[in-house]
Order: C-alpha cells, then sequence, then structure tokens
C-alpha cells in the first residue's frame, strides 16, 4: 500500500523531498511501514508547470489547489511556498479539507501558528513543522520526547544562518558588516533585502515556536525584543576577541522566577563556550536544564536536503501515526499559561561601547553613572580614538534589566558621550 | 490513574529517577498522560534495605526479586544495576513476566542485547535503552524517529567521558597519560582498574548499539577493533598540535561499498572539527548523512541526573504508549542484514610515529616503505630525539586497511625502527 502526498510549491527545499524518497527509500519505508508518493505537486501557473516538465520532472503538476484538496486518495499536504499568503489560506483549507499538514514555514507558525494549531486539533489532524526551526537540526522533536523528562532553564540558539556566516567572516576574517553582507549576497545566503536575517526577525520567529516547545508558553511574535548586527564594528568584534569572547547574533529564552523572557541580541560568547564553535551557515541550539544540564544539538539551519530531511521525519511519523490509529496527537503538547519574566528578574551581564571626549575624568563620570545604578564593573577598556576622542569599554557584572535600561538612558542623556553599542555578554 | 514501575538498583542513577519524577511532575505527568509511581525498589540485601532507610530514603525497598515480578500492579521494570549478572537474568524475568522494561545497561545490550529485544518482541513488550549510549544525550531516539528520513553514511563519536577527560587534560595541560588518570581516578571519573574506559572497551559497546540505530546493522562487539589511549605520549599530543589537530578517542562506524566498519581508536582530529571542541567528561556524536549532510550532539556522556533524564524519557514513552495502545513497538526497528566492509574498502588517513637511528639515510628508507605498498606522506616532521636516535613523523595521504596493515608490518620487521604509535587522522 502506499500514502499518496502532494507538495504546496517546487522550490529548493520541495525538491529535496522526491530525492530523500528515492534515495532512502529503503529505510523510509521501513519506518513509515508505507510506500510514500507524491501524487501530485501544486505549482503558480501554467508557465512554471512547462518550465518544470521541460527540465525532466517527471510530476503530476497542477496549478488549481482544487486539483489537490478535492482528491480523496491524498493523505498528506506538504506546504513548502513559504511567507504568509496564500500559504496560510492553503492549510487552513488543507485542514478544513481533513488532510494532514507538514510545513517548513516558521514566518507562518510564528504569527499565525495557534489558529492553525486549534483547526487541526478540532480536526484531529497532524499539523507538523520540524523544518521550521534550524532546518536539518531535529530539535523540536527532541524537546518534544526525549526532553519530556526534562526541566529547561534556558534555551540559547544560533538559528540564523545568514547572520552567522556574516559574524564568523566579521570574527575570523576581521570583515566589516557592509564586507560581510556583500559577500553573503554573493553566495546567495543573504536575499537583496536582508532585512529578516540581520535585524533578527527570521531568529526571533524561531525564538517563538521554541518557547512553545522549551518551556509549553505560546509567546506572542512581539515579546521577543529583537536586536540585529548591522551594528557592530571591527573595533566590537577585535575588543571581544582581546577579552576572550566571540560575537554571535545569539536568541535566548529562559525562565526566572516570574515567567520567561525571550530576545535575540548580539551576545558575547566566552571562546570555551560550545555555541562560540558554531560558525559558517551551520546552526546550534543549547539548552540548559535540570536534569541533563547542557546539551547541544548542532547542524546545517537550512538548504535543500537538510531541510528536506526534517520535512520527510514529520510526514514518516504522519503515516506511521496512520497505521497506528494515533494520528490526532498534537506535534507538541505542552501548555502552560504564557507569563513573561518582570524586568528586575532578567539578568545578564552587558558589554558597553562609549565614544568620550578624551579629557580627564570621564571614566570617573560613566563610573559615577553605572555606580548611581549599583552596577559594577567586570572589565574596562579606554582605548584612544581619533579626533581628540577616547573610547571606553565596559563589560559589567550580571545586572537586572531595569538597571540596564537606567544606565543607557543615563548614558544618552549625557551630550559628551556616544553609546555606540550595547550587547549581552554571557557568563562562563 | 498512576503507572506503577520498580526500580531493581539504588544506586547514583537510580536515585536521580524520583528526583525527576518529583522536580518534573507536572511536564512528565503531562507527557506522559499518567502519573509515574515508583511502587518497589530492590536493593541486595536487608543491610543495604536498612541503611537506605536510615539515610531518609522513603521508597518501598525489597531484597527479592520475586516481590516485584509477582505484583501485578508493576507495569515497567527499570534495571540500573549494571554488569551482566544478575542485570540479564532479571530482565529475562522481567520480561518473561509481561512487563516492560528500560536499561541503561551498554555492556549487557552490546553482549545479549538480541536474546533480550527478541524475547521483548515476541512478548510484545517494549524494551528501552536511551540511556546506554552517551548517557544524557538523546541520540537513540532522535536516529530512531528524526533520522529515520536520512541515510547515514558515517558516524563519529567522543562516547567515553573517561578518556576524554584525560585527553583533555593532556591536550591543554600537557599532562601524561599516568597523571591524567591519577587526577580522574581522584575525581572518581576513572575506576581502580581504569580497562574499560582507556582501552576503548566502553565506546566499543556503544558502537555495537550505535551500528543497529545508525545502519541498521547488528555488529558483534568482537567485530568492533578497539585500540585505547595508554600508549599516547606527550610527544604525540605535542606533534598533533603543531600539525593543526587535537588527538581524541573516537569511536567510528562508516558504511562502505562492501559494508561497515566499526572501531575505537585514537584518532586526529582537524582543530576546526566540532568534535575537536568536546571537551572534559562531555560526549558528542557526529553524524553524516546524505540529507542533513553534518550534525551534531552534544552533552554529558554519563552521571546521576543526565542519565535519569535519558532512563524517564524512556519511561515517559512506555507509559503513553500503554494509554495509546501501541507499546509493543521496538525501540529500534531499522534491520539489514549485517555485512561488514572488506579491508581495501576501508580508507583513512594515518599517524605513523617511528623512531630511528640518528643516521644518514633513514628517512629514505622509510619512504622506500611506504612508496612500496603506494602510500603518499602528506606531512612529514623529522625530530632529534635522545640516545643518538631520530623520531620521525608521517601523516599520510588516505589509503586502505590492506596498505595500513602492510605498512605496519614493514617497518615493525626492520630491527632499527621501533614503531611507537599508529593513529588514524581525520580529514578537513
Amino acid at each position: 500500500m502506499s500514502i499518496k502526498i502532494a507538495l504546496l510549491g517546487f522550490g529548493t527545499v520541495a525538491s529535496g523531498v522526491p530525492f530523500l524518497l528515492k534515495e532512502n527509500d529503503e529505510k523510509i519505508s521501513l519506518a513509515a511501514q508505507n510506500k510514500i508518493e507524491i501524487a501530485k505537486v501544486l505549482v503558480k501557473d501554467q508557465a512554471e508547470k512547462e518550465r518544470l516538465l521541460a527540465a525532466g520532472n517527471d510530476f503530476n503538476f497542477v496549478t488549481d489547489i482544487e486539483d489537490i484538496l478535492a482528491d480523496p486518495e491524498i493523505a498528506i499536504v506538504v506546504e513548502l511556498m513559504g511567507r504568509i499568503e496564500p500559504a496560510r489560506t492553503f492549510i487552513r483549507r488543507a485542514l478544513e479539507a481533513g488532510k494532514h499538514v507538514v510545513t517548513a514555514n516558521k514566518d507562518l507558525l510564528a504569527v499565525h501558528g495557534s489558529e492553525l494549531l486549534d483547526l487541526a486539533q478540532e480536526k484531529g489532524l497532524a499539523l507538523y513543522y520540524e523544518a521550521a526551526v534550524a532546518g536539518g537540526i531535529p530539535i523540536l522533536r527532541t524537546l518534544v520526547n526525549s526532553l519530556a523528562s526534562d526541566k529547561i532553564s534556558r534555551v540559547l540558539g544560533v538559528v540564523n544562518g545568514t547572520s552567522n556566516f556574516m559574524m564568523t567572516k566579521m570574527v575570523d576574517e576581521a570583515w566589516s558588516y557592509e564586507q560581510a553582507l556583500e559577500e553573503a549576497q554573493r553566495l546567495g545566503f543573504a536575499e537583496s533585502d536582508p532585512t529578516n536575517d540581520v535585524d533578527g526577525i527570521d531568529a526571533a520567529y524561531k525564538m517563538v515556536i521554541l518557547s512553545q516547545f522549551a518551556f509549553g508558553m505560546d509567546v506572542k511574535f512581539e515579546d521577543v525584543a529583537h536586536k540585529g548586527i548591522r551594528k557592530i564594528t571591527p573595533e566590537d568584534v577585535k575588543v571581544a576577541q582581546e577579552l576572550g569572547y566571540v560575537i554571535k547574533l545569539v536568541g535566548s529564552i529562559e525562565e526566572t522566577q516570574s515567567g520567561i523572557v525571550a530576545e535575540v541580541t548580539p551576545t558575547f560568547l566566552p571562546k570555551s563556550h560550545p555555541l562560540a564553535s558554531v560558525n559558517g551557515v551551520m546552526n546550534a541550539v543549547f539548552v540548559e536544564s535540570i536534569g541533563i544540564g547542557e546539551s547541544m544539538y548542532y547542524g546545517p539551519g537550512a538548504g535543500q536536503k537538510p531541510t528536506a530531511t526534517s520535512v520527510v521525519a514529520d510526514i514518516i511519523r504522519i503515516v506511521r501515526r496512520l497505521k497506528d490509529q494515533t494520528v490526532g496527537k498534537a506535534f507538541n503538547e505542552y501548555k502552560r499559561p504564557v507569563l513573561l519574566a518582570q524586568p528586575e528578574d532578567i539578568q545578564s551581564s552587558y558589554y558597553f561601547s562609549i565614544l568620550t571626549p578624551d579629557q580627564k575624568g570621564q571614566a570617573l563620570k560613566i563610573a559615577e553613572i553605572f555606580s548611581k545604578e549599583d552596577v559594577s564593573f567586570k572589565q574596562i577598556l579606554q582605548q584612544e580614538s581619533e579626533n581628540k576622542q577616547a573610547r571606553l569599554v565596559i563589560i559589567t557584572h550580571s545586572i537586572n534589566k531595569n538597571q540596564f535600561e537606567k544606565v543607557t538612558a543615563a548614558l544618552q542623556s549625557v551630550a559628551d558621550f556616544e553609546l555606540l553599542n550595547t550587547f549581552k555578554v554571557l557568563g562562563e
């Protein structure tokens, strides 16, 4: 017997699905206990259909979603079009038509996930999306299955390959942000408008989904503060290295006594931290928990075959559950009321880079500002700069978010000072 | 409703189980959709029972396995005694009594796994053992679920915490093997007889189990060649560093065109390889596959809470499957006929460290030996040694196992040469 599936979209990732189904047929059929057959593939229009056929693709391409929804033989719809519309409507309609759904669409899930998950639950259908977070890393299913026994206290993720590629170049080759972006665009890692990647938006989407799986809390995208890598300078990178750190764009979710806090921000990682050696377009999710302690899941965050591997793993799971008649189970059953942390419970060390006039007494003035908020220094570096200015770099001991906001505001209120950058610093 | 379980043994790992069941009760109960209750705990004798009770342990301790086997309310038996007997007999009897079994006993599974798995299968019972390989790293279930869609070509593992702790000290602190062993014993990482850890036996057990999950092949322990870290000298460590490598004890399983080859041996890892920064007692399993490409799973390989986390994850899975009435499924369903690789298909680069008389023409003599077997050099280093001897270090290009054996035999047959060490070298 074979289970028939339909693909929505036939871009890079989608074409990895037939590759795996063919190359790994024996193992996949054994795991699914069924053959999996791509019965139909939805493409945009007749022109795309003809182009794909001419290129030798031997699939039943259709241009109308109705051809798939109305086909009672198709059990699973695999959405790989990306973006919000028409993906959202097609997934809704597929669920309404009684079809199980697999998707890799993190934007959609982060923003409209709950409406789609509710609909799937109501219909007793599967809606799986392992590929939505860190493409090839099987982090979601691992959190669901293997870490069900563990209580997670913090998740740290290098989950945006584009920005990590750029940061790796900025650290290893001392490139500027602009040079790194140009190379990322040349290699096709960054889009012409790189906003989603370099401003931490893509990583914030992933934090929304990871919050649900790791902490059972449906944090809203708006509640994930995100700050990107645009403002990181070669000076920041250099001083980080001198002080024993590597800068990366890190997404974090932490449970404090009052609730959880999720954010994305450039972070100083101690060189010995396992995330510090995650380089290039590779991703990793680092988990701190009361049982395992520290564990890390490392792999490619995007790409045709890695993403298709996660998509096919979801398909296998659904096909197997169809056989076992247990298919209604939600992908993530861990649900708790959302509680967001109070600012006074959000603790971190911070890096401050401040431009001051090159005159006596500036360091003292700054020390007074920090001292007023009870913020003590772990490290302080003063560097000559151009134009009779000095650059002062401070790494604080652990402080709370209120202290951080107050010090930042105070520094910004002094006309002589220019607050160049503030980043989080992870302790050893 | 609650599901009753029994623990066999109440050592370090076992006492981590009630810790997790208590501290993570809410999440565990939600995942299992049942309360999990430790109904009985088997201890060795009355003296141990009294000692544990006096220490404030509030469990129903029993000293006779019959009290557990004959109790119809106990659904799951959790074996955490270690070693072969009586664990093997108790697991057999538990299965015969219709009880599901969870164990962390890698020695037992590597040597007698198939008889126990066959019995479980015959009885329609679960026999799960996530904790048996790399304690806190959920690698087995990840291979079963998430990598079902992928075809694995090679697995590399740093899976023995004791030897990795020692190697880390030998690399980072330039300690000798003896110094590292003494410190490992002082800290309780190594036993007074460290054979299993330092000779690669423990890692070889884990390769047996990983072969089953990653390649579907039930490789015998005897077919896993193992070579330990006893003979590694500070000179080996130093030259590795100079050439851009880190030495670690690495277990590997690789599929060649004729079959698979599993072995454990000290290996030169390029410094940039993700496994090279796995330090101290931490473990990691690095997977190469056609879909994901490269992925790594990192965490503690042993210890009370990490191991208990894997054990409780197994328990949750069984309890949930009892509810879903799908409990007969084998932990690992991937099975293929065992095919062992032919020596000519087993390819690797190697490191040779050779002591020669400090006379002209020695390097040429050695070059002739390598050349005769078509082995070319990637790197060669000559170092003055004591007693009018020179030390010659060679890293070859990729060669097959036959070539390696022939060169090794030829070097050993020359009375003037002393072949100090040969290790595998992983390419970039």
